[in-house]
């Protein structure tokens, strides 16, 4: 197989990849997912033109999940108006091995989803086969409740069944970590959180969205439902306070 | 006519069926109008993703209601994108006749709606056409309102004359049962709550949200409509106290 | 010109129209109007499954507004399935000239939308070229906020430009006619407010929803949207009792 | 090239511009796209029916931008049913180069969009590409919650990212000017509020709507989503009184 040179975040050769994996039914299949997920979650108000992004590892039985591809949408490119060649794939160490081609005025040059780093953090950390990141005003108005609150908590609600490990007796928590001037900044309290909460699944981040993870792509859009849910319930009666107890740690 | 061995929920072989009105235009519909039913649902809010199910009997004039075959959604599969294929048919006993084809990764492999046994016990008990599970927002609402009430009450709102023997100036009742940590352990209390209530076509669980039946699909979702309606009007105006009284027994 | 037999309402043949016309562009692209509109209008939440209707006359230039034929929408059809050959056509005076064909179980028996005898009190009292009626929650809740209020009034808000013959500065006043057990009977209120609002283009109903009427469809559904936005403006913001002044008469 | 006579909006006939860039890609281009834009802006509530309107620039590489051509969205065709042919041809200077053709009834002559002026001012005073007016109800509100208030302000949230010359911890400020019974009043308290906000790229119409502007359609749409968020974010929790600091100047 024909090895295919890849350059790194930092500018740097790092390693290669099969070209045959690189072309594969995967990888295109995944950029088409992505492509319909983002037009699917604008109508839902989880992304909202330029905001939000998601990313899906390129599934191959034969490849373990560390090694797949990974598939990401771009930064600044409408979602309701995405298209699969819009999509980048890097290698599993975060090295671009395909990018968009530049679109005319009044588009802005290429420039991959400015989440990257957060998303290969919770690829690395936490073996996820796709994470969503989610600008969703619900997402948004449960972290400012309470501006110091460190925690989303809910329980008795039985749509956190569909989050991973959790049945409707359990209580679900999320940490919250506080917003920064650039989303990369965010990188390192993302994986403080993940590390404090290894139960978690999703990271709140306060006055700006959500960064959900999952096993696969289906998994993880299942528990962005659930704690959406959760959320709703909560905004639209503020006698539901027996449901909601964010604590400030 | 030949026989179709059924395996019911069980394991045990029950009965048998006609293979032509297996393979009948009845139930090669009633699949497509499920699936329909679940992407309109989807996009009202009714069903989410995962969350929420719908059952329809084939109908066939010459068979009568209670020895109709019924068509069933799957468990698990985002109701956005169901398709007539992800359909389980089952003999009115509730044996399996035709479940659905497994699907590649991501997909988990193919299960009946979680819903099953209550489905089943609204069919028997109430000689339904359809039942409707759903978990829109506004059905846990009304469930929340006061954790402790027992009903959901409402009267003098036009869209009530939707629902099976009510009028504008009758007073809808719909009882509310507790959640469970598995939806079949409801069943029990859903059967008593439909011997308590011989007038009501739903039934709300709380946190959860509802199951509503009727005759045809259309009337299980007309009565549907009304109660969420009923359901909205109260939650979105909270000085509405004269339309609901939510009694605790 | 071949004359059509016309039933009226009570049973009785009273008079013909051309089959002409009957057959007609107009009626045609009017009967696809009403389906598209009753669409459109279910994605609003203005009708909801079978609730609200929809009336517009065939325009013909050469014909006075008066004897246009009027197209209606039927009782009981799902307002997202709505197809032209549901509508029915009738005379200036109320007649039947057209029917639609019944359909399969589980639909019922065509019947013509049960708001009839009032869409035909607002053509004749106000000439109008089409009527909505609507059963959109914005419409009920501003009849709920005082039970025993008469008028909805609003001014001072952009939209109500579009309600013919006021200005921004101008009140908007809607009469508001207290709700029966059947529809019909709503005839001679709905008359009443008529006579007594000569400047009104709309009635609410209470726990209901609202008729609004104008010179054309355009000019009916642009009304409507004026009268829902101020009514959503007055929902959303318990805050703003300057915008309202519901008067108890 | 060939020469095209333009009337200026006041009738005297003011200059001409090239037929072939009159027939150019760029401005077909722009047409659909406006058209396509209003259809989806419809969907949002951010355009309602016959209320709200766009304008962009018919984009030339060649061309510095006060010398492109100006595409402008018609007054009272409804957004949803909106086609290329439908819009308007500007010169730089207002003057109308290619206008729709009439349409049968019930629809009215056709017009320019009323924002006509304020969109020339906007153009003049800010080298925009595009300018869009919205009737959200979002937009609505912040100017409704205090009504002597002369600015909106909001910090501390994602998305005023979006807005040029803004990042996280940076305050927005919009002024709020006061609505007039004719659109084309607003002109000069519009341009005085340009001149007093020199960083603002929009301006709120009290009990009406918004401008908002950009230097192409894309960012002026960005900023837009930008601004409604944070409105969105006010209006739905009351709470929320830290992020919202109406100012009464």
């Amino acid at each position: 197989m024909a090895a295919v040179p890849a350059v790194a975040m930092n500018g740097v050769k790092v390693g290669s990849t099969s070209q045959a994996y690189l072309e594969s039914k995967a990888v295109k299949d995944t950029k088409s997912l992505i492509s319909d997920l983002c037009r699917q979650f604008y109508n839902l108000g989880w992304v909202s033109g330029t905001g939000g992004s998601i990313t899906i590892k390129a599934h191959d039985d034969s490849i373990p999940k560390p090694q797949q591809l990974i598939v990401m949408s771009p930064s600044g490119v409408q979602k309701e108006r995405m298209v699969p060649e819009d999509m980048y794939v890097l290698s599993p160490d975060g090295s671009f091995l395909s990018e968009p081609a530049p679109k005319p005025y009044p588009h802005k040059a290429p420039k991959c989803s400015d989440c990257g780093p957060l998303f290969l953090k919770a690829y690395d950390m936490c073996n996820a086969g796709a994470v969503i990141h989610s600008h969703g005003m619900e997402s948004c108005l449960v972290t400012m409740l309470n501006p110091s609150s460190k925690e989303f908590r809910i329980t008795h609600m039985e749509m956190i069944k569909g989050i991973k490990g959790h049945g409707y007796y359990d209580e679900l928590v999320v940490p919250i970590i506080e917003n920064t001037a650039y989303e990369f900044e965010l990188t390192e309290s993302l994986a403080k959180a993940i590390e404090a909460y290894p139960k978690a699944t999703a990271v709140l981040v306060r006055n700006h969205g959500i960064y959900v993870w999952g096993d696969s792509w289906i998994n993880a859009k299942t528990q962005t439902i659930g704690i959406f849910m959760g959320a709703f319930g909560n905004q639209h009666d503020p006698q539901l306070d027996w449901l909601l107890s964010l604590s400030s740690l």
